[in-house]
């Protein structure tokens, strides 16, 4: 289920086709999942984003961390360069490093000579609900849910956020999209999060939840953002779209936490040679267009990656879905 | 009138006696109000938050641009030194220079023999309302604005605030507090703000707002979010507080603009040498206790600058109140 | 005299016609200075870096704070949009309020209707040779400076170079400049600086210096790194040119200093709808090229606004030159 | 050989016992290194430096980026919370994730119930003499360096220094320490780096380099500089001091490289609730002798780091021995 079909949002943006980052050219999205109870309870896994030729035909990109008890990797590059030349991973927060083996890997499989390259890998912790010091995600594994990237990919509990929660609920994968006019052309707007924040009494919806249950003690929690497009947007129009996307947290009614992760990325799928670029962020009007429909993307990713997770008993307790706290409204 | 006469806020905290930043120990507030219509249309002034002492004995303090399109001086140094020496003044964007040198007027007159000083001057556009380009603020109203403190000081469209526009409606200076116990005692944090951002549409509040009015065609918009307390609180703490704030921005439903100056400012009262800087803010738990408080002191002062004022005709046309786009439920 | 005459620089590049930032296109420099003994002992001025039609064309820029103990002002708005609507301003410490208000007042007089300006002014501290209490820079110079900008300017002890003291000896303003060759076509990176930084004993140059004096007891000390250029380069190309100027401090055997402002700006006089600006700086050896060019010039302007500098008596003290310094060499 | 055998420094300042980072109290240093040429030229390895109790007693830190073309982890958390809880882990470029992977196996192995744990992981690249994409680094072998720490540790070719070049030279692995005396006690500052950045014509030292050799054509380049210090900093202190770091490129005469990952790690082995953190700090010329101290151990572990190292040929090349380069004044 998805959270436009318990209320409505008030943005005024269309979505695009799938209501998904992949509405945006050039993107798939890959899961592996973990999700096994022996040898011991592991509910985790990997997500990936994949953008075609990334690696020869780098993007424009921009990084922000809003609150950094994050572990992520490879934001020190793209903020020099403004370029990003990986695909964006997403696992558990002990697991980066075997999935920047895996994400160094298919780099090598694609082009065989490569001496440098900059993986992004970002993380949030699901050691509540999975046994996260086993290590059992693999560099295969990265592999595996690249190989395996389509248009229409599930959201929820599945990939990286199989094990994930998101105010007090179940949480992990959840994506939306917005199409936005500027100049006469039609553009899209695309946000995929890991979304593993928040405490229940702070969420802010349309109707009541039912907060009826004991709020898993989680070690940390936090909040991957990445917002693609196709407007053809330079560095610093994406850094500053990376910093609004925070304000997503604070719509959904969350004054922020300290052992969160709150960490943006924002990217231009257009060719860099567009000289478009030069003019379309430069536009004030244009870029509080952008700003809105990045937010609120953002937001119903969040949303989503609540609604399309059923519950889940993991390592620790066990996680309510959110759908079974609203179920009088369903 | 202030919000919670309105309708409740649901953070948990209680609010300092004034419910003022001045119940932080240390602060008082000065106006000097420019409100006349000859020779040209006048609405605008300087705020002063004086702090005791600041001079001699400076603050720890940290400050964090979320917009940065903005002109606030003394931002540079802060950020180096993890110190600020100033107090803190509010004005509208072309007068920060007369601003800076009545803090320097101040400074001299307190301390004859200073060679070097670092004003902060924070500012928002005032010019919808006010013939800004008369640059009719002078160092003598800032002298004048600081003179005059006072613990219980006016909120809305008064000194620096006198201007201002907020969701379309009559903004300006606003305020709030909120208590907070740690390790047994109770601490303070209070928070100030100039608030000239926003749409109308954006505005989620708990009761609708009626919006059968055109909305002001202004030049930009600002929010300028000062957070202090007797917290003793580190820079490095301190910096993460300023960051949190502008989820205030989120929580009353904007999602950014791109002609904003939001920029936030928090610093420490309490005397550098307190070893309890070096643990309390190195808690997880208290920290997000204090992003919390922080957070809604924050909304809750732009809600007042709203809340305080009347509406008001000016140099580009008028702008009504809130309070009477609410009037049935007051 | 400049430095060239008394050694040679090995960076290997050519320098423009003037060997100064105005070989840049776009570009003059205007002084007003301040020097006399009575009411009170003042060294001290204004320097106006002018950038032609910057207000309605604004310039891609960037600025990067390398030691922050310094009042810069406008470098909030230039981080956020990477595009600067001002010509450059220097000035003494206190002042720069005095002449921001003379720089919005230029910006009112060429555009009446402006009602928001984002003045960049920069600054450094000449309280040993000037009473700088007296606050006795004003709009007006600020003004008049600007009225009175030439390509072929004096560089030394004028303007905002007046009272500054560099590495023991006698500083304030210098300029220097290279040619590059980019794609078969030539491009000007100029330098102009601000210098008052720097300890005697730290000084690395070909040949010895004379350090046989008592050292100045200055307040503070601090740098200010204009680099401007021709060659087509978005914000965050510039970005990465105004981080690398501060290693012209290491380059003449500087380790920095905590009362130090050492503030970089760099920015592009070229077209900003120019599409080159999308691929030049993408290119890594061309990039190296231009920290090579942009550091050695900064390194050259240094050296000049000590050598076109002579010894001065001022306020509490007198500074020597450093031409008397290395006599025998000359 | 030590470059204080060839030539004198003339910082004014005493190094520590060993003159090497481990001076500082809490500090050792292990290395695993991998050279073989078959199945392929191997040329790499991993260094550890390790810090006594570092998960249980984390350090106050802080980093800072020069120019950020490099892959290290980790950053982002020392950033946001100003501690590090890591060992500090240097690598190859693309094994970063392996050694990850062995860090984060070393923290479970000392605390079995970690659940989070941000690995401090930075890297140069060594694919001119190592076959790079061969991914020969394991987290085994981090495991190893980290069990053979010792205070006496071997520089240059060794560790992650092993297929490292600098200033064209062989390069690699250096070390340097000083004393400081604050308030009639002694501390002491150490730096550590991994060498492999700068072109032969750059360089300046006492005594010409005799640059009569081709000079390889790397993939990059990049300087590590991670500074201890057993005086009781808070993380604003250490984060001015990671930045001053990057002056010791510009005293070796180097310009600034695109192609480099120039990043720079500072901690306190002090206490964390020693008071004294609230003072030392806090004085401005305490902080600028600090500053010149780790400047010059920076650049004295840079030159060491050449001197230290014999010739090597490696994966697609030769690379010679400064030591070769001035024989003559050995």
């Amino acid at each position: 289920m998805r959270y436009r079909e318990y209320a409505s949002l008030t943005d005024g943006f269309s979505t695009g086709k799938l209501n998904r980052i992949t509405d945006v050219p050039r993107l798939r999205v890959g899961h592996c999942t973990v999700d096994r109870d022996r040898p011991t309870v592991l509910r985790t896994g990997v997500t990936v984003l994949r953008i075609d030729d990334v690696i020869t035909k780098p993007v424009w990109a921009a990084c922000n961390v809003f609150n950094g008890y994050g572990k992520s990797m490879g934001l020190v590059q793209v903020d020099e360069l403004g370029t990003m030349e990986s695909h964006v991973f997403l696992t558990n927060t002990l697991s980066i490093g075997a999935v920047q083996q895996g994400a160094v890997k298919i780099a090598l499989r694609e082009h065989p000579g490569t001496t440098s390259f900059n993986a992004v890998v970002m993380e949030c912790n699901d050691s509540y609900l999975s046994d996260i010091a086993s290590l059992s995600v693999t560099d295969m594994m990265t592999i595996e849910a690249y190989d395996g990237v389509v248009e229409d990919f599930p959201m929820g509990s599945v990939g990286a956020g199989t094990g994930m929660i998101c105010f007090g609920f179940k949480g992990g994968i959840g994506s939306s999209s917005r199409v936005i006019e500027i100049g006469g052309r039609e553009y899209t707007l695309g946000a995929l999060v890991l979304a593993n924040f928040g405490r229940t009494a702070d969420l802010k919806m349309p109707g009541p939840v039912d907060a009826n249950f004991e709020e898993p003690q989680k070690t940390g929690g936090s909040l991957i953002m990445v917002l693609s497009t196709d407007i053809p947007l330079l560095p610093h129009h994406l850094k500053r779209v990376a910093r609004h996307l925070s304000l997503s947290i604070g719509i959904l009614g969350a004054p922020g936490y300290h052992g969160s992760g709150d960490i943006a990325l924002a990217f231009s799928t257009a060719d860099r040679s567009d000289p478009q670029a030069l003019t379309i962020g430069e536009d004030g009007s244009t870029m509080s267009q952008i700003f809105k429909a990045s937010v609120w993307a953002t937001v119903e990713a969040i949303l989503d990656s609540m609604f399309s997770s059923p519950d889940m008993k993991g390592f620790r307790g066990a996680t309510p879905s959110i759908l079974d706290s609203i179920r009088q409204r369903l």
